[in-house]
């Protein structure tokens, strides 16, 4: 997307790769909103500390992190030994699939790398077909942003308010994003519309990177506690929920997301606003059979007890907020029924989570 | 309840009244869970503003702050005139009426208060009037609290765990507090339950406070995110929830609570918890009809785009976390209807909402 950096407007993606220092590029996300800054990462291990440590989050973006981050560890093998490259490869794979077990982005996108190489018949072969295969994955995660601002541009009418929460924004992809592409959409055929930005803690995705892109866009927006968002819903001010997903199963049509999703399903279901789950093709998991079996990140508790801001001296830093004493427990994600989701908005339309499995040839899925 | 301050076991009241010195002394909420201190106002105007700013909160303290604010005011007119002395009387009122529009338990305390006043004939008979009523309406709250935490302790078995939503502890009352009364007194009949501490932004006071009051008092507790219960109640991990009011429409049974309780009142409904409102009489509005003639407070914006809290090196800070060119909306309370609650619990028992007015004798209501 285009960003306004220093009083100059660029276009901007997330996530990019530089070949000849074979350097994943990211925009490192924990600066936002208060400084825009591009990183790269030296090798594998230090792509897969970013990952971790959330320098690039959100689900198309950490997928495509992963597959440039195989590619770029597959690069770095010196040496012509296929036995020793497909040993290194697994190591590589394993610390990238590690970094955040909730997604399976990084899965399926580390999953399609790895079988593009085969196609090599050499060390060289491979590390081009690994590079190959990275710059598709993220080129069709592009594509797939593109194509659910299509579909879902016509759910978003004039006048409406809309409720998202965390970000799946363009910042959550390689560019676009899930559940902001429809706003983008809208607004691009003129429509004026207004979005409710939950804060998302523990770690304010919403008041940070949301309103950031939003902000960015000119699309009108406020954020507001996560607490709030059921006065709204009460007093119907909130027309239409969108969301994105860091896992959907492809199964049952059940969604992980950020922690606080179920909660706001079961908000819009007792209020009658639809709810819709914006997700890439790459966010289906097809083996999956039961949401219980989704593995949910448990962070550390600072992420709870405090929160990072800019002072008013303009120091980043953590403050402390909660009782010293006092411990948390801090969930990551959680999983949301598909009986409280309206639709699956997926590049190739607009879905039921009931009928995915049935439609899994058309969405990629297994045969 | 007692505190440990510097090392020492103590007994302390949040709201008190220094006759000698005419003086209201606060527990200065503020600057919990970090540091104890206590302050005193120095004259009405001064007390009125220590609610706004939330120096004092909590429906029962802030009722007692109110009338104590009331005395305080009428002990200071220096003269005979009883035209004049009621005027003053009546701007005393309203300044103190003014300062949380939401909340309930000032305006009772502060008619209270006035209507006690009018059996004394002169100036300084109606001045000691006012100071009896005050300290009878701080003493009557303490007592109903206890009574709550008689009636309910029987909710809490053991091994339960209990989820609670802001601060209706003895830090939101003059002493034992609403809905964690109950917690207390099964504390003391020797049950062992855990209590997760919903942070309650955007003002924290299930982080700061209740898991101030928690540790203070030995109860095992963790704090979680205001999106993190969902995923509680989905597990089937939260057995019982009990929360406060800041004002229960005695007609109709609805509850007007911190932002945020109507979500946990639907999660829990929907996960089949039992979900109690625990409330001195004074929080009861006989009054009103309908739940959405309450007032809800908007407060500032600057509340929900970031955070106050330590710094590492221990300075009080406010950092910024939002977006810097994005607003906010803040809505303090919302309002829980009757069907969603499976119980009031008051000094006098545990009431289903519908049956509130039937019971209005017993509850202190009209006749």
């Amino acid at each position: 997307m285009n960003v306004t950096v220093n009083g100059r407007r660029r276009h901007c993606r997330t996530v990019s790769f530089d070949a000849p220092g074979n350097r994943v590029l990211l925009i490192e996300q924990r600066l936002l909103p208060h400084e825009f800054r591009i990183v790269g990462t030296r090798d594998y291990r230090a792509t897969a500390a970013a990952i971790r440590d959330m320098v690039v989050r959100g689900a198309g973006a950490i997928g495509a992190t992963a597959a440039y981050g195989l590619a770029q560890g597959a690069r770095a093998f010196r040496g012509k030994d296929p036995s020793k490259f497909r040993n290194h490869v697994e190591t590589v794979f394993q610390r990238l699939a590690s970094a955040r077990p909730t997604a399976v982005d990084p899965l399926n996108a580390l999953r399609e790398v790895r079988a593009r190489m085969d196609a090599g018949a050499s060390v060289p072969a491979q590390q081009q077909l690994a590079l190959d295969a990275a710059e598709r994955f993220a080129a069709e995660n592009i594509g797939h942003c593109e194509a659910i601002g299509r579909h879902g541009a016509k759910l978003i009418r004039n006048g409406m308010n809309v409720l998202t929460h965390c970000n799946a924004g363009w910042l959550a992809f390689v560019d676009v994003g899930s559940a902001t592409a429809p706003m983008y959409a809208a607004q691009a055929q003129g429509r004026r519309f207004h979005v409710y930005c939950d804060e998302t803690r523990p770690r304010s995705q919403g008041a940070t990177l949301t309103a950031w892109e939003l902000a960015q866009q000119g699309i009108s927006h406020q954020i507001i506690a996560d607490n709030a968002a059921g006065l709204l819903f009460a007093r119907d001010q909130i027309d239409l929920v969108i969301v994105g997903s860091d896992r959907t199963l492809g199964r049952t049509g059940e969604v992980a997301n950020k922690i606080g999703t179920y909660t706001k399903a079961v908000l819009a279901r007792r209020a009658g606003v639809p709810f819709y789950v914006a997700i890439p093709l790459s966010t289906i998991d097809w083996r999956l059979k039961r949401g219980r079996d989704i593995p949910i990140e448990e962070r550390d508790e600072s992420e709870v007890l405090g929160a990072w801001g800019r002072t008013r001296s303009g120091r980043r830093e953590f403050v402390r907020v909660a009782n010293p004493s006092s411990r948390a427990f801090n969930p990551g994600f959680d999983v949301t029924p598909p009986e409280l989701i309206t639709g699956i908005l997926t590049p190739a339309g607009i879905f039921k989570p009931g009928e995915l499995w049935a439609r899994r040839r058309l969405l990629g899925g297994p045969a």
